[in-house]
């Protein structure tokens, strides 16, 4: 392309620094933006946290490397003190490779699907499952034929609806989460669900799942939405009738030592009051764990390097926190704020990243409508970022590990959002790598953080 | 993650729709928008292009086998008219490949850089050009030292300045365009270009120059970021004094046939005024040219596919444009508006997409403030797109290949615009492929574009 349309797209991108150049917050946000965009160190952190780490799953060899890098990673951004918050985590390992298939004397060539069990969920032991498999679109199918599943493997065939933009994940999500169980309430054996994405290819994304207590627990897997349409055509088809193999080897052992990660700037002028900025160190056990949450992290950390290189010494503590088990238990962020609690710490605000690092536009307000007033007077500090994307929610809603915060002392969240189309392309599954991350998208990501973070610290909320 | 911050944002995305559901043109986006995000073809539609295509620099045999591709897509897509229209179109050619590196008695490895000649340029010939190369920043700096650079090679090593966010490509370019002549005034026998890039990586990234007619033509390459950063080490350290050894082999050859490739769906109500959509069909010659300007056309292809399979029949002639080379010399935007002033043609609207595929974020408007302002009152039906920033910009500027036709009839444009962080990344360069480009983002800017055509041919500019 030439370079007609981006001379006037520059001429409009800059016009709100040089305009207010005078005001000492331009000024500072800019100071963040150029030493971010020019010299950020988020990138090359997430590139050894993806690559000498990689999956950092609770309980795993791969937490304990992970625990060791981020202490390394946050002494090095400048922080003043760093250590470690020791909290209880779940042990769930997964064992060898699952298997889901037909192995039948009807046909010449067996057929594999692509799945992966099912966090926290129970193995089908060596001699694995056989049973059919019966498909539904969703509970209310599975209502209509309740008494069709009875030692059947029930196959939660629910699409990732992408016309819902920023609200498919929370749409599908509750087949992997509660369908286990609602499938169990009627005597199935297992469970197969679609993968939870809107990716159309062979991966299949794992993630957490709750039994209901008073039911069986059946085993479960995911499987890639390729492999969906592939076994859907299948019972109908080739294989309609017959028996499918299942076979997962995933055990809960007990409970764990983990940790979450801090390292803070004391305060200069409130030490005793907390500003908490994290993302969550653990990660499902495919892929790298690159988008959900490296760059959560990564741009946390970031935001210490930031305010040390530029010489800002913040008036409250600011305390940035790896979060331990957000995946399967959230066991980090409930320490994090018992422990609070027990302290009769002063948490005057919380952010939390935990949706990868696409373009940024803002964040999800969780706070009293009067601190909402006060953050959307800030709205043009956002505008060079076109972030200026600010959502009132006013029962929290700003993060998972940041929720515990808040219902132990309201304290104000900002839950960061991006465009967020490509995440769930990679979210729980091994294509979340390092390379689908934009490094001038990382930084700008990083830029808006840390300048929301600079504005509650000087001004207050 | 888990779904507490996702199920905020549902209500959020939704709401948009959702309260305004009486209103017919609010319906109508829904249904554009949701046949497109489930069962839009500009995702498969690109990847045949990519895959089966690739490359399709003007006058190449890859420019006549998208012509083929162009045509029978825009069938497929159910044009009622598609045709080719003639125009004559450069013929460059890269030749084997290009070498840029010392080989010295003085060492016992030859240091080698990747390069890739600038489109237009003359070669060195076989005997290549050996010259001892003198970097400068800037144009600045070489007008300070324009007597240290006769028979020398100008190294310009200006930074892609990541700052600017949506201004960096418009800042950089210029030594690309204008840097080979510059050099040339004062006696230098060649040019090496840092890559307009913000990536740092080692791909070389070409693109078009202008030679100033009254100045010795000299060769002209670009060099990766990582090339540029060892080349300017090496000139100071290993390699100091000491002569390049550079060899490009390109050639331009007489001008030759190429094509727009077009395709209709004729107005009801006012079917000799025009509404023209388009990208360009022709790309550079390494990678696939899957970004610039592949999505511009898939999505521009879509557009009919939409309003057939939804049953819109436009009042306005819909006319969708496949430009012919744009890249290196504009005949096919050219050639257009001069037919269409021939014609005697009324053309009421333009709209051109060629910045990729990022999240849609809105539109230049090259328009009078009385359209502008029209624009402006359909913001509400881009709200759900998050996609609601329209710039005005009265002097045209919605693109390149539609500017001769504002030019000539001062035809309202439209130029897309998205988030644009990740374009420069891959732009000229082999790492234009397929798999960069999100089918969840495409389908989501085909969505706005569809939508802004769809409201300026029922109500008007």
């Amino acid at each position: 392309m030439l370079k007609n349309i981006f001379t006037i797209i520059l001429f409009f991108a800059v016009s709100s620094f040089t305009a207010k150049a005078q005001d000492e917050d331009s000024v500072m946000i800019h100071r963040l933006s150029t030493e971010v965009l020019l010299n950020g160190k988020a990138y090359s952190n997430l590139y050894t946290l993806c690559k000498s780490v990689g999956q950092r799953l609770s309980g795993s060899a791969g937490m304990y490397k992970a625990e060791q890098w981020g202490l390394q990673a946050l002494k090095e951004a400048g922080a003043d003190n760093v250590y470690l918050q020791q909290c209880m985590v779940p042990h769930w390992v997964r064992g060898k490779k699952e298997f889901a298939g037909y192995k039948t004397k009807n046909h010449k060539n067996d057929t594999e699907y692509n799945v992966l069990a099912l966090g926290n969920t129970v193995a089908t032991g060596d001699k694995g499952i056989s049973a059919e498999v019966v498909e539904v679109k969703n509970f209310d199918e599975l209502e209509k034929r309740k008494n069709d599943v009875k030692g059947k493997i029930v196959f939660y065939n629910y699409p990732f609806n992408k016309t819902l933009l920023r609200g498919a994940y929370g749409d599908a999500v509750r087949y992997r989460v509660n369908g286990p169980s609602a499938a169990a309430k009627y005597g199935a054996v297992a469970v197969i669900v679609r993968s939870v994405t809107g990716a159309y290819d062979d991966y299949p994304h794992t993630g957490t799942m709750h039994y209901d207590e008073s039911l069986p627990k059946i085993p479960a897997v995911a499987i890639s939405t390729v492999g969906a349409d592939k076994l859907s055509a299948d019972i109908k088809g080739a294989y309609k009738n017959e028996k499918l193999f299942l076979q997962t080897n995933c055990e809960m052992l007990p409970d764990t030592i983990g940790h979450n990660v801090i390292g803070e700037i004391k305060g200069t002028e409130f030490p005793d009051e907390i500003i908490t900025i994290g993302g969550h160190l653990d990660s499902w056990d495919p892929g790298e764990g690159a988008s959900d949450d490296g760059t959560g992290i990564v741009k946390s950390i970031e935001i210490i390097r930031l305010f040390k290189t530029l010489g800002y010494h913040p008036k409250h503590t600011i305390r940035i926190v790896l979060f331990a088990n957000e995946e399967n238990g959230l066991r980090g962020g409930t320490k994090y704020a018992e422990e609070a609690k027990l302290k009769n710490e002063k948490h005057i605000m919380a952010m939390e990243s935990d949706g990868g690092a696409e373009y940024p536009r803002g964040f999800v307000c969780g706070m009293t409508k009067g601190q909402f007033t006060k953050v959307q007077s800030w709205t043009k500090y956002f505008e060079h970022f076109d972030a200026t994307k600010f959502v009132f929610s006013e029962g929290g809603g700003g993060g998972a590990d940041i929720g515990p915060l808040q219902q132990a002392f309201k304290t104000a969240q900002f839950g960061f959002i991006t465009t967020g189309q490509r995440y769930f392309d990679l979210h729980h599954s091994a294509a979340d790598t390092f390379d689908k991350v934009s490094a001038q998208e990382l930084n700008l990501c990083t830029a808006v953080m840390a300048s929301m973070v600079y504005l509650v610290d000087k001004h207050g909320l």
